[in-house]
């Protein structure tokens, strides 16, 4: 099943596809909502909760779509993907289920948690110096050695597919709850969350508005959808949203972004902090800073709320104890009710 | 509906239609598992996450199976109700959907997270010295001056019915996971979430041995179904699991527990941080003390889960943010995996 206008795009249909090979295999996240949290934005808001996915984020969904298609030879070999973390389990989670090998290559500076976690999962862990070295180069570099096959953290259209049945279930759990989503609001790094979200929510509820959510150093899929071209961010970039921090958006994802979404949005790391704490406080949920960017763009206005029906996306909660303790702390006297 | 040997006692029809009340108010909480989880326990571990209960924690049921009940006329002069803090926001908000005051009585030393989110909830609040005060008795005295309904913290067969609601849908969920209980763990204070989730699985998974686990200076329902009868807790004692710090179990929650419950376990303060910090890192939901003590249990192998399928209830997860920390913090370096 292809696009018409790109054969390398992946379509609606390939996200139904995806959700049938997940059923099972990945954990249905539930969609939450916090009356005091409808208080306090004057609209409903809804929290797709895919830090309770399985290795913590919704990277499990894409990386299990891709892996689990691999051929009987591609199986034995194993599988190579480079990832600040998130991706990383997901590969190591998926790969352990299907009995491949998984090696990742992963920053020397990545949250302690990702890097442990993904080692517990099984995988073989490269190191490798994010000042000095190019994280693709190193991965091709592997794959091409050990004839191991890349599973991108983003491009592909598999890995965008798996991404987009959280929107699937998104779109049945807000029907199931009565809520007509005026938008949905989504984190964005490559833009693989998003555009499987989007391609799943352009069928299943096509009058809701998807907003991309970026650290404002990192805004260039807000900048390239407002250009109508791939934008890079600019030279010393600085967030501490980990997970959200790739340069330029994906050429696959931004094909689909540019034509499905209806903008982007930008939140500062201290908006990102105050999410944490509110999602803390109302949700009892663990939000990493790259997952609670939409929920920050919510909360400090960005996207305007009052009288909305809004669905979040919280979309993955590795954080160290040391980082999240900072972030709460960063917050207090800026959230009403603590 | 009554229990043919005593007529104050809930039976599992009252929970059956508890459920039946709460459909559409209460949150149906997700069962979590985390392979990472199940590998430590060396067996299967379930998650029933009361955490994303409405108001933070289990107690939203009772209460409104309760105050739902109210005659027109009670309902118009409102409820009373003294409480730590979960019961306190249960009740709030459940009286507050039915449209009735609530007063609520807490003790001034309460986490401020529970006396700001009994507030926020539009409940008034009075606050008394837990060191020379009886909150029994304060609440009698507002109830007879004010007219108001008591809505008791565990000892009613409607809250002993509502609560076990969480225990109707955790056998579901394990139903639908192909889970086959071999024990469910569940913190314990007065024993009214208990009580009622024992009722539930009496009929609904009659071969799952049910284990109270509480703070190891707060063991009165241990020591009380060790010896068959209601013992109180010894002068001095201290835990920081602030929902759990009953000094006796009640009359009708322990004439329920005596007859179904296979014990009970304790932990310590230092174990109820690890499993908080636990909880952090592998399920990333935020549990307060006394809502972590069933995963303590497990965890520190007061119940040995090794090729066990269990169960353990996460009750609550009102915490504030330093205490929160705190444990973490005091907790770090016990975590294989951290």
């Amino acid at each position: 099943m292809t696009d018409p206008n790109d054969p390398d795009l992946p379509t609606f249909a390939d996200v139904e596809d995806a959700a049938e090979r997940l059923r099972g295999r990945a954990v249905m996240t539930p969609l939450l909502e916090s009356p005091l949290l409808n208080e306090r934005i004057g609209g409903r808001v809804l929290v797709k909760a895919e830090t309770l996915q399985r290795t913590g984020s919704f990277k499990f969904r894409g990386a299990y779509n891709r892996i689990s298609r691999l051929s009987p030879a591609e199986r034995k070999r194993g599988v190579v993907a480079y990832s600040s973390g998130n991706h990383a389990q997901g590969v190591a989670a998926a790969a352990r289920l299907v009995g491949a090998l998984a090696v990742i290559v992963m920053p020397a500076d990545a949250p302690r948690i990702k890097i442990d976690g993904t080692r517990a999962l099984g995988a073989e862990v490269v190191l490798y110096d994010r000042g000095r070295e190019v994280r693709e180069a190193v991965g091709e570099r592997i794959a091409k050695e050990r004839g191991l096959t890349m599973v991108p953290p983003y491009d592909d259209p598999r890995v965008i597919a798996g991404q987009g049945t959280a929107g699937l279930e998104l779109a049945a759990q807000a029907e199931a709850a009565d809520a007509e989503l005026d938008a949905v609001l989504s984190p964005c790094g490559g833009g693989g969350l998003i555009a499987g979200c989007a391609l799943a929510l352009s069928q299943r509820s096509p009058d809701t508005a998807v907003y991309a959510v970026e650290p404002e150093d990192f805004d260039d899929t807000t900048r390239s959808l407002a250009a109508g071209e791939r934008r890079e961010v600019r030279p010393g970039a600085y967030s501490f949203c980990d997970a959200l921090l790739s340069p330029t958006p994906g050429k696959l994802t931004f094909a689909i972004n540019r034509r499905l979404l209806a903008g982007g949005l930008v939140v500062s790391d201290d908006e990102v902090a105050r999410a944490m704490r509110a999602a803390f406080l109302h949700l009892k949920l663990v939000l990493e800073p790259g997952g609670a960017t939409a929920l920050a763009a919510l909360l400090a206005g960005g996207y305007d709320g009052r009288g909305k029906t809004v669905a979040v996306i919280a979309s993955g909660g590795n954080v160290d104890p040391q980082t999240f303790a900072a972030a709460l702390e960063r917050a207090a006297g800026h959230d009403p009710s603590s």
